[in-house]
């Protein structure tokens, strides 16, 4: 494991508020040691750093009382959804209570005429679009996990239609939450846009619960596409790949998906998902519209990747083939554990401008081919945002400093390409390091922010901010 | 006009900052009334309150230093883009200094291939477009009058083509900032997504000026269309043009522009514009694509329109027609001023959930029939915003009082339909009253970021918060 420094623990507030929440919970608070192991853990490769108790409320009153007892006794509040950040975000470095918000998990209402939706933020994603799907509508927003919808909000999400549709901060219309102290606020109405003060939503919105919990949101949805058609197409190299779709967005093309898996994460898919993909650099794409347009749009992408040396181009319209391909995709992280046993992995989130994208994948296959890391590569190449999947045996010293090494370079290297170090996964523990280099003076402001609205430091403590906390 | 309540001076600061600063920019900084006059002038019924100087800065760093001066002294700052807010947005009710950005006027960048761009406050969107065409790019923010990006920026606005394409919360990559003490920050980077820490470029969007003067601009682009098609087509009843504009949202037709014009703004736009419109509630439409895409769009939308006794439907493809229908809409804040020769225009700026729409049009037709208000109205109805032009005999006081019922009556309304008292507009001083009502607990925490980063209040005092400043 890669150390997360331990916070200094308020012993004596915590002790005060499990003590208090105990009685008013009861078998909905929990201090078992696997329980809390549980909620610290997260799909990373930084050590676990369990709560000392997890609470499960039901209603926005419940997280209100929840808070104000460990704002009184300035206990941490760590806000759970469903433990698949990748960055240390649910970790407990200076203990206190983990709200687990999968019980609130309803769909509060469906307003289709005006294509929203209220829910609970332990809804996962996969949930609400069952429920939407008879309606004719869907929530497009799908980071490879079955995430929860809080939680999403709460990293600034995206995942393979964000290309097309945006990601979490574009399609939140408004949020209810529990302040640091307590209150419970609602940031905005149900309009479609407002000029109405300074936007709360987006300030909550990737905040990964330092400013408060997300209770409810209020989701924008969208009509499902008369047509669909998902398409694949093989180049000769990544960089073959990463040019096409360059041209493809600089063209124009509405793509809803523009996917990239390298010849070395297309071999994990065939294997874990019984697929039978040429293995050579892939994009998988998906097309929206009218039935006209998709099949328009698929044509002209063809021309596009034809110029780049794409061949194989195949088109479906087959809803069950077009899901077995994206469920592929979306099992991409388990099914490249799998090329290494027992190993960690390890994901890069770089995102930089579209025109740098194939020089930044390139560059990045090279250094690891140097350093002789396992990383297949995948990537929402449409935002210029990409993944490295690092496997690395914990237990060799010289590995993990080189990951560490290769994870530094990519961040710096990005950045220096006018991108950011994270494009979807958020900052967490994992790249509290690369913020100020990112942001430079902006830091102060963000943390000015932080200490105006949780002075005491109880939400989420150690997660974003680099110095302020350890 | 409608009296601003003045707030307390800081006479001494003020002088030694003007004194400073004449010092440093000679002729750059200007105290004559007339000047000072047009500075606290804003397109409203609100009285002029001038600043005591206007400074016209030419760099990030000269701002910076203003700033600096400012914060020192304690002297208020005024960011002034054009002068076309319609809220009081650039009057100066403690005085101080207005930073006019007009000669930071440059395009800085133009990365067609990452469809974005880098530009100083003071470009027009005009300009911007002017300088964009020959590459086949545009920014679709189109605010009525021919604001300064900057401007556009501080009051989040949108405009015609928000439906389609968004507000300028969707439309900016990052910005640079000087903040209120007079550091300068960039919010992000270049890249189309990320999730680095807090957002605050979406913080200093909309927050009017009161957290910091935006200094540069990175903007998102878009390709201009294959095709355009422009349409209108006649309706028997606001209601029903509004039941058909539910209707084609709700079906999915990507419009870009859908608006509503009621019988009497086409009377106005008739005499102003130069244009042989049939006098009755009018929808005009526009429709980007592909060829085959934009007229598909058209079409059904016909198809829509008929079934609400939409008649005389006519589409066209002709760029001059198009130009000359749509300069008529962005023409008609002048041309309703026409129709009463002397009065004041007082515009309100209420958007609603689209499923709300035809209701709280035609509650606001017969509210304004009732008190006997000439209030034409016209509205980007694809996003349930409208707005209503009042024009006031400003002379006449139980007019004036009648009208400021009549807007209080109809922000209460939208209010208590899940809307926003402003869809584009923003607070400025004229709708302080209303964010409290709309937005309840959260106003104490947007008070805390405003505390937090201007302690001193100097960056635009008297604006947005209802109690702090009087």
């Amino acid at each position: 494991m890669v150390q997360a420094k331990s916070l200094r623990r308020n012993e004596a507030g915590i002790e005060t508020v499990v003590g208090i929440l105990k009685q008013q919970f009861g078998d909905r608070l929990q201090t078992g040691q696997a329980i809390r192991e549980q909620h610290g853990h997260t799909t990373t490769w930084i050590e676990n750093q369990p709560p000392d108790a997890v609470v499960f409320p039901h209603s926005t009153q419940e997280v209100s009382e929840i808070v104000k007892a460990c704002a009184t006794h300035k206990a941490p509040v760590i806000a759970f959804g469903t433990g698949t950040s990748l960055e240390g975000h649910v970790n407990a470095p200076a203990g206190g209570i983990s709200v687990d918000l999968s019980q609130m998990n309803k769909v509060l209402a469906v307003h289709s005429g005006d294509l929203d939706c209220v829910v609970q933020p332990g809804v996962t994603r996969e949930e609400l679009n069952t429920h939407l799907r008879d309606q004719g509508l869907f929530f497009p927003i799908d980071p490879g996990a079955n995430a929860s919808l809080g939680g999403m909000a709460a990293t600034r999400a995206s995942g393979t239609n964000a290309v097309r549709y945006g990601t979490m901060k574009d399609n939140i219309l408004s949020l209810e939450a529990v302040m640091p102290d307590g209150q419970i606020i609602r940031t905005g109405q149900r309009a479609r846009k407002s000029s109405a003060g300074y936007d709360l939503t987006r300030l909550m919105v990737g905040a990964e619960g330092t400013l408060g919990i997300i209770t409810e949101l209020t989701l924008r949805l969208q009509g499902i596409p008369e047509a669909i058609t998902s398409a694949r197409c093989v180049f000769p190299s990544v960089d073959a790949a990463c040019q096409a779709v360059m041209m493809t967005i600089q063209y124009g093309v509405p793509v809803a998906r523009i996917e990239l898996l390298d010849e070395v994460s297309v071999k994990a898919a065939n294997a874990y998902s019984g697929l039978a993909l040429p293995e050579t650099p892939l994009l998988l794409l998906e097309f929206h519209g009218s039935t006209g347009g998709a099949v328009e749009q698929a044509e002209t992408f063809g021309q596009i990747a034809e110029e780049f040396g794409g061949t194989d181009f195949a088109a479906t319209s087959t809803t069950e083939e077009r899901n077995k391909l994206w469920q592929a995709r979306h099992d991409m992280y388990w099914a490249s554990l799998q090329l290494r046993p027992g190993a960690r992995g390890i994901s890069t989130d770089v995102c930089v401008p579209i025109s740098r994208l194939a020089e930044c994948v390139t560059a990045t296959r090279n250094k690891a081919k140097e350093l002789e890391l396992l990383a297949p590569i995948v990537g929402h190449v449409g935002d210029g945002n990409f993944h490295t999947l690092l496997l690395i045996d914990m237990e060799n010293a010289d590995e993990v400093a080189k990951a560490d090494g290769f994870v530094g370079w990519l961040n710096d290297l990005a950045i220096e390409m006018e991108g950011t170090c994270t494009g979807e996964h958020g900052i967490g523990q994992g790249k509290r390091s690369y913020l100020a280099k990112e942001l430079g003076a902006a830091l102060t402001f963000m943390e000015a922010v932080k200490k105006a609205l949780d002075p005491d430091n109880i939400m989420n403590p150690g997660k974003i901010f680099p110095a302020r906390d350890g």
